[in-house]
């Protein structure tokens, strides 16, 4: 059998970081309890991820999903290994944070002023402004501080968003401290070829600093998204399992992409994750019992492939 | 703004043949009326499709959607320049379908035994004994004629389907007369990169042999299988409107790939279709009315993204 392929040489190794118990439950209707969230994060520890998004520290009445973040954190069993982070938008949030003894405190803002401003009601340079004091109060208490970046590949209410602008942000957020970047396609607007460029045009202005993609799937193409980030060396990728929430301009579309169809097509290609798909999968049906719905993922429908099974 | 990319080249065109009356329709529960077909078929014309599987040629009792197949020959309106195709599986089926008039006649066979036995219920032998008068009866009759192979990336009572093996049967079929060759990915087992071996497999062995692939999404990675076969220059597809259909052996995950999606990943990505996607999203949402459920397409919930609203 021949293994010609004219593919760009692909990563051997991903890392994803789950985002289900935040970015995803956050875009449910239904709240679930402490204790199942607590079961379901203790689940996810079992599988092999290296990062899970646990929470978020907002006001409670703006995500009532993520008003017992602070008592999930204070109950969750955790994993050596695992970093458990929290997403804030502010000074007091990472207060929160801190007081919570968050592994990894993650500030978002957004590449749009107006997505910005729905967002977290305040302008980008109010939100920029903020960081440095973030900053300080999370590398203070010696944990990691990253930021995420917003609709970074399109703003549902602006458009496109130049790459150059994305760029110019990155500058000075990680003039400002930011220790990791995570763009974010918040809205499903990214295609294959936009995401090459624009990861391309990072390397070439940044070259040593890392960079994580929460891509997303609002109309069918994230594990396509995720094959050309792939062809150009990116290797940190967001998820989230069972492929909950993560697209509210979207209602009925799938949004977050999920980790189980993720994970699927990595190991298909030989790429390793260290995750255990047959763990993932009961995770996802796990969730699916709590949340007494059908999750978007498909691998928990279709079921694991024949070639995979053994080896998944 | 960069326009740097390490992708391959990508063509500049593709060409979609439309199997949702087909495909789609023969793994609905409930039959639809010849005259919804035939309303379906006719916006479906005024799309921009240049193909459009219209139905089959099997016994009604197998497959009761597709009784009225030649009916619905009988009386579609026919626009110049779009080619209305149907499948057979055996001499019997072509006959019916010269006398209908159809302008491509597709015999399709399984790259395994047990996927042929399971479809047609003969061997894989069987079904290559018949082709040389069913080519005949076709061509005789002036109409092109093509084979459809299944399960060409994988079966899902065999497994691994070795791409010698598929490459010796395309040899076979094409000295039958095989006029062109499609590989479908019948039940989803394809992955981005033993999409491109074996593309590149095949572009080896037949230089100058044009292949069509007909790829399903099972488990999310539809269209990440598509950009890897436009990366080793595969221009033509199969899909379907509204994603519907396609998948027997995976109940509730989505099958084929969605016209509607697939359609708007080329047009981001500044491949041309010929098709018109606001009048693809119409066809889906006619035929969402007409089958009374949501369809599993996504570009249908979420909406056309803002940068291509204006040139889609």
């Amino acid at each position: 059998m021949t293994t010609k392929t004219s593919m760009p040489t692909l990563p051997s190794r991903v890392i994803i970081r789950e985002v289900g118990p935040r970015d995803g439950l956050q875009n449910e209707d239904a709240i679930l309890s402490t204790d199942d969230k607590i079961r379901l994060i203790y689940a996810l520890s079992q599988t092999g991820l290296s990062h899970i998004e646990v929470g978020s520290f907002v006001r409670p009445q703006n995500v009532p999903q993520m008003a017992d973040t602070s008592e999930v954190f204070a109950r969750l069993q955790r994993r050596e290994g695992i970093i458990y982070s929290a997403i804030v938008p502010n000074v007091k949030g990472a207060l929160r944070a801190i007081e919570a003894d968050v592994d990894s405190v993650m500030m978002f803002l957004s590449a749009s002023e107006s997505h910005n401003q729905s967002n977290v009601n305040m302008s980008v340079a109010q939100s920029l402004s903020l960081m440095p004091e973030v900053a300080r109060i999370v590398r203070e208490a010696g944990k990691w501080f990253e930021v995420v970046l917003s609709v970074a590949f399109g703003c549902p209410f602006e458009g496109d968003v130049p790459i150059t602008y994305v760029l110019d942000l990155s500058e000075r957020l990680l003039n400002l401290g930011a220790g990791q970047l995570t763009f974010g396609d918040t809205t499903g607007m990214a295609y294959p070829t936009l995401v090459q460029r624009t990861v391309l045009a990072f390397r070439e202005r940044f070259p040593n600093q890392s960079l994580r993609l929460h891509l997303h799937s609002a109309r069918g193409a994230g594990l396509a998204n995720i094959l050309a980030a792939l062809q150009v060396g990116v290797t940190e990728f967001d998820s989230s399992i069972g492929g909950i929430g993560g697209c509210p301009f979207a209602p009925g579309a799938p949004g977050n992409l999920c980790t189980e169809d993720l994970t699927h097509m990595l190991h298909e290609m030989g790429i390793e994750t260290g995750l255990d798909l047959h763990a993932l999968m009961d995770s996802a049906r796990m969730l699916e019992h709590m949340l007494g719905h059908v999750v978007p993922g498909q691998t928990i429908k279709a079921g694991i492939c024949k070639h995979l099974e053994k080896t998944a």
